[in-house]
């Protein structure tokens, strides 16, 4: 048996998305900015697509701006304000747990003179909104935090925070803008972007069963960022490039898909979260679930005390099962996942920890097989002292 | 009949290319960054492709970097070399044909203080080297200079500009950084980077019959610029993101085929553009061709003069053959072509300027029915006066 559960890492792409992007390679393969029928078709492809994303979290066409996926969407969003906003203020707001994506940009723009500030998290991996309602001041021009963290799955209070940040721009006739990193939230929790007090937002394709390689960046009408890449002037001078044109409508296939079905996929995927939970919590002792219960139906993180999660991880991989230890884009450095730090976890604790991530395809009898081979496995390291 | 004549905007993949592609979202979609087997394999991939990219450039695998197409590689290349030198020097030398991605990356860096200096073109479209010469002084810290021009196919003498670079590095002591766009002569002219004068290379898969959203850059080992996009560290942290695996396998296979049967596809499209061009001298009066005979094989622009480029297009669009006035990227603006402005060109043969572009699958049959519907219309938007 097979078992993918790094599904936050990436996803399998679904068939109808498969064959959309060989459409796209074999058929229409046109450039969108040709003048001729080749061209015409491209394009009708790419509006389809971007009224797509845009449906799927209630925001308008022109709002969506196709990347090439989240990371390129995060540093559009963070550079992007940063520089737009600069004569404003130097400051900008955010998490200790936010994706690399967005704590290395934010680093970036320390040494370019920026301050950032850094908000801590409690012990289940929720920010600190007291401290970040403090930290707004004058000088600030950006808060970006994620809306799920990516480790953990704790769902961050974003609609709070666009409220704190609301009511401060109220008060003092300022303008802050708000971004948060939707990556492994976009289809997995619902997100609706009208009226919200989210003015940027980033989410990428290979996280929902769409292609790698590409993603959007939602920008609030009437609000200006400086574009991040320049050139033949597509994505109406925001993204310059030629367009992606499978990966974005292959993309848009899978928006489509994951939202017809939305509220069974999440069904699906809290059922067979809590099962293995509630299998683990039961079967397993000395563990510590990282992963609050209301958290994103698709990411359970435990640490299992006394294990090293990397020996855990390749134990489990002999029996075809596949997960993480902490985040794919930071499970190559060597050193301490800064997430679990954050939440105030013990060295052991950390060492432990591994990340089940579902897709809304598992069974019951996948968990079973699962949870067998993780006792096992559990139980026979810690006999052996694997724990160097 | 339908004769695809707009390879410079975008060609249709290889069968191969496809296949690959697929095999990377249905099989292997792991994550290069996970560390259990689904993750190895795709790292194994990413590595197979990125030997086969430096093969063909005789280059070393260290010194390639995949980014999400040539727009990216050239933003990359100008931010990352200016923001890595800017303490050397605040001195950018260009031409004034260059691709728009180098052109506004260029204006970029004007707006944020850099004197860019943009070299002019002889009716031929060849750079003026003694121009670019006499620019070369102590505050000169990037050559960006094109290997082949898009709308005409010019191939510009790089050996020479590198040469008198790094004339001027000897005699002076410096270090100036030189850039060549080789995103249209990738695959279409020999490139071979060992002991050459190129520091930074640019080139893109969706122009070779690969995928589109998938490119290089190559970096000189030794050089240091600038990272662009910040976070996870992948592509040892000049490049992060989680990498776009299906483009880079299918990437890495169009490569390897245009590298195969280089000498046969170059014979090819010489011998197919000959054709045309020909046909065109002895068939149809009053025409300017805009493409050296010794230019790229793969390009041949052409003015006839009193017919509007636009009207020809789509007269010949009827017909099932598709073509460009001017670039892809700058086709749906309007306002003439700056390349052939830069060549002196009238106004009259700007605007009855016409791109073809081969691939390496045309046939004389093909060219025949191009040659009798171009002439044909040609004759009729004369006699109508569509020149309005």
């Amino acid at each position: 048996m097979e078992v993918y559960l790094d599904n936050s890492a990436t996803t399998k792409p679904y068939g109808a998305v498969v064959k959309e992007i060989m459409r796209y390679m074999e058929e229409d393969y046109g450039n969108p900015s040709s003048l001729h029928r080749m061209g015409i078709t491209a394009e009708k492809a790419l509006k389809e697509a971007r009224r797509t994303v845009a449906l799927s979290l209630e925001a308008m066409e022109e709002e969506i701006y196709f990347t090439s996926g989240g990371t390129e969407s995060d540093n559009t969003a963070i550079f992007g304000a940063a520089m737009a906003r600069k004569r404003r203020g130097n400051k900008i707001i955010t998490s200790q747990i936010e994706h690399p994506a967005v704590l290395e940009s934010c680093r970036k723009l320390e040494d370019m003179g920026f301050q950032v500030e850094y908000i801590g998290v409690d012990s289940d991996g929720v920010i600190k909104i007291k401290e970040l309602e403090q930290a707004i001041d004058d000088r600030t021009i950006l808060i970006t935090v994620m809306q799920v963290n990516n480790e953990v799955g704790t769902v961050q209070p974003i609609h709070e925070i666009g409220l704190i940040k609301k009511n401060f721009d109220q008060n003092k006739g300022s303008d802050i803008l708000f971004h948060t990193d939707a990556v492994q939230s976009y289809g997995k929790i619902p997100i609706r972007l009208k009226n919200s007090p989210i003015d940027l937002l980033s989410v990428s394709g290979h996280k929902i069963h769409g292609p790698k390689g590409i993603g959007a960046l939602y920008v609030r009408k009437g609000i200006h960022i400086s574009p991040y890449l320049f050139g033949g002037g597509q994505e109406r001078s925001m993204r310059s490039g030629t367009e992606n044109l499978p990966g974005i409508a292959g993309f848009g296939k899978a928006v489509e898909l994951s939202s017809k079905n939305f509220q069974q996929r999440i069904s699906n995927m809290n059922r067979i979260k809590s099962y293995l939970r509630e299998g683990i919590q039961s079967e397993i002792q000395d563990i510590r679930i990282n992963s609050r219960e209301d958290g994103v139906p698709s990411i359970l993180n435990v640490s299992f005390l006394g294990v090293r999660g990397e020996v855990l991880l390749h134990s489990l991989e002999q029996a075809g099962i596949y997960v993480s230890t902490g985040s794919a884009c930071s499970s190559h450095k060597k050193g301490q996942s800064y997430v679990l730090k954050a939440m105030g976890l013990s060295e052991k604790e950390i060492q432990g920890a591994i990340r089940f991530s579902f897709s809304e395809f598992h069974t019951m009898e996948e968990m079973d097989y699962v949870l067998i081979n993780l006792k096992n496995a559990v139980s026979k390291f810690r006999k052996l002292g694997s724990f160097r």
